[in-house]
């Protein structure tokens, strides 16, 4: 019963959950005409009754793989928004059986960048291109403009420039929120350090949130309007704007605020999980982001922390200092600028680290240009990010732009009130404090990290540097201390 | 020229480098005639050379692996010890071509356990057994008596079993530090996570260290002073002894000590990484761990550092609080151990979920057991985590073990002073304010963790629980935030 379209459609789209409908409906509110396709087949319904619904937008529904392919014009172009993994490799072996050579797949969903990169490879060999491409931006971004992280072959990116430049968010003086990422698999890879860094900010606003809450004792009432304040300035952005209207929020089942009665247990989807360890094996610190897995991974644990709670309970022997609350406000607000420099210095490094790797050649500032619209870590902070890179591309470490640099040494006092005031009320800080770590390292020219390796050389003969002279250095301490002892 | 055998040997040991020789050494010198091979024929005749000069020791030389082979007595035992990965397969490629059925390899390398994995798979398909068997002490340890941690085949450990349970390092009241770890790559994972826990002691030291010298102003003296006292106590470990030695060595280049012209910068070799990659995996937290991963990358980038520190050059507007050095002594020693709970806290939790992931049933507190002694982190402290899993098997955590929990309630005071101290000045602490943070997120019952959630609702709708009413939910936020604001 798929409705036939008059003529062969621009684009296709495969995989029909919430995120595929709303960016299908997006396109074709762009006007271009769009087959949707899905394996069950009610959800191609729902989608063409929506279209309907929301101004009669051009989206023409198939039941069948086959007619579905054959409904768009060549060279065809067909994004699928289908779960990571296996599910990708099927609807591929679905959608290429019809697909002739020049005709293009898009994966866009959060996929493992290695696999879109033997996905490439294994359609090079039947002649199609493919690309992988992140979106970010959530439901509400797909179908009003998300941000989009297209990566693989430029031959199929310049089949889709002219929709996705429509379909992305528009920022005002920087354009649409898309751009060519690089080859292989670079545009998931992005895609997912971009969600790493989204782990990132929403632990530190959940962080600002506790110490204001728990040590501060800000009602949700002076939250909403902290946030909202705080949404105003430096620290604008989706997801302060979304925390201030959280605080509003009245439950519906229970007396009180509905974010009071929400268990605190965070789920997650891997993309974290991936930035951590990409980080690791790239040997770049990402201990923000890595608090931040943490964390989630903690609060799935409430049970035993509940247990926990009760062994420690000590909460009346940490002296709580006097809390000028205002003060607190202005404080945090600061601790969290600060703490967010340092995990989007974290997430540029390791993205810089990979594209050397691979030969990516991705530019950051671009990056920063993409996200500044459509995504859920879009910000105001983001035009900051791409004048520093605007201002030296080869900047070794966020921190260190001349205009961050600025912003941090104004904020580093308030930033050591916050993480010590909230170590002597027992509340952690995970990520801020890791961030204040992070950033009290990497200004300081020597480390205790003589100690570690003389430890090394000592019981693993790995060798020593030394500060004066070049070259490695082997010394027998074990025999020396003897020495000494005796 | 290899010298002949009278009779077939017990063993056979190929890769002569310093571990390998001194683990020969080791097992000729308890009594059981060893074969010994290396590619580079010249490390055999200084295998052989030592076994003579340190006490004529059984050890036979062979230049070419079929007549190294011929030489064990059936069913034939190897041990390997050389760099993980391909020339472990080559090594066995080499020697397997000249053993039967019934034969056994050993891998005593830091090798990655799923490479252990797939070789017992393939040697299983010759008639060969296989065990990845995890070795730590250092050179020292492998000529005296290592920690031993063979995993795979329990076949072939039955084969070697006499063997190294007289070869391992030996520990009073506790027995000989090797046992049968578990199946497949079970014994390489464990040494893995050894390893982590390792990174973590000695960054956490280092720590200790940077605050007494940098804030406390502790000569070099004065630390050898403290680390030979600490060593009397709870903190009794090798890595404090090899401390106190450390700072006692002149530096025979230069005026001086010799840690002080040691360079910052620390090597690492990959098991590190590995633990955090893995913690990540398996939804651990290892905050820890992760800190001395992140500090050793960060120890890399000195000219990043030497130039970052004169970017913010601000030192003296920190104001150092006034310091009584005994306290501080007193405080930094109560940090450290209290740090020291949560980082093995993270190990043993991750060796506990891969057990339970692969099937490997492993006992906790049989592997605090062989860590007491030969390997780098053997310490007095091994024995209370044994214990605290004789108490309870199913112990959730460390942490809550009524003994550590004790300690830790006794020593959070000072670990909070040094912790707050440290940032005040300046100080980095990454490995002991993770593990505070640690401590104070798994002693919470209530995280801010609904705020995540309620942002990935908002966002994403990925539903949320409640803490009153069983169910998923979703809410629309945004619908309900636009009425408010209207």
């Amino acid at each position: 019963m798929a409705e036939q379209s008059p003529k062969l459609n621009r684009i296709g789209l495969a995989g029909l959950a919430v995120m595929g409908q709303n960016l299908a409906l997006n396109i074709a509110e762009k006007g271009f005409p769009i087959s949707v396709y899905n394996r069950t087949t009610s959800k191609v319904d729902e989608t063409t009754e929506r279209a309907k619904l929301e101004g009669n937008l051009p989206v023409f529904g198939f039941h069948d793989p086959e007619s579905f392919v054959k409904s768009i014009q060549k060279p065809r172009v067909i994004i699928m928004l289908v779960k990571a993994g296996a599910p990708v490799d099927q609807t591929i072996k679905t959608l290429s059986t019809y697909m002739e050579k020049g005709d293009c797949i898009i994966d866009g969903g959060n996929e493992w960048y290695e696999n879109t990169e033997r996905r490439e490879k294994a359609m090079a060999e039947l002649g199609l291109l493919y690309l992988g491409m992140g979106v970010s931006g959530g439901e509400e971004g797909a179908r009003n403009g998300p941000s989009m992280m297209p990566g693989g072959s430029i031959e199929a990116y310049k089949y889709i420039k002219d929709i996705v430049l429509k379909v992305a968010a528009q920022v005002p003086d920087s354009g649409p929120c898309v751009t060519y990422i690089g080859k292989g698999g670079s545009g998931n890879f992005v895609k997912m350090v971009h969600n790493g860094i989204e782990y990132g900010d929403m632990q530190l606003i959940s962080e600002a949130y506790d110490v204001l809450k728990s040590v501060g004792k800000l009602s949700n009432e002076e939250l909403k309007n902290v946030f909202t304040e705080w949404n105003k300035g430096e620290l604008q952005s989706f997801l302060i704007e979304i925390t201030a209207d959280i605080f509003g929020i009245k439950d519906d089942k229970a007396d009180g605020y509905l974010v009071d009665n929400v268990l605190d247990k965070t789920g997650m989807k891997g993309t974290g999980k991936w930035t951590v360890q990409q980080a690791a094996e790239l040997s770049i610190a990402a201990p923000t982001i890595e608090a931040s897995l943490d964390s989630r991974f903690m609060s799935g644990l409430k049970e035993e922390r509940t247990e926990a709670a009760k062994v420690f309970n000590f909460g009346d022997i940490i002296s709580p200092e006097k809390v000028d609350k205002e003060k607190l406000i202005h404080d945090v607000r600061q601790a969290l600028y600060a703490s967010k420099i340092c995990s989007y210095a974290q997430g540029m490094n390791l993205i810089r680290e990979k594209s050397i790797e691979m030969g990516w050649g991705l530019k950051l500032g671009e990056l920063a240009r993409i996200w500044k619209g459509g995504c859920i870590i879009r910000a105001i902070f983001l035009d900051r990010i791409k004048k520093a890179y605007d201002r030296n591309a080869d900047l070794a470490n966020l921190l260190v732009d001349p205009e961050f640099a600025k912003e941090i040494m104004e904020r580093q006092s308030a930033w050591r009130r916050v993480v010590t005031l909230s170590i002597n009320h027992g509340i952690s800080t995970p990520g801020m404090s890791a961030s204040l770590a992070y950033f009290d390292t990497y200004r300081r020219a020597r480390l205790p990290a003589n100690l570690v390796q003389a430890q090394r050389d000592y019981f693993g003969a790995h060798t020593y540097e030394r500060t004066d002279i070049p070259g490695a250095f082997h010394t027998e301490w074990f025999k020396l201390a003897k020495k000494i002892d005796n």
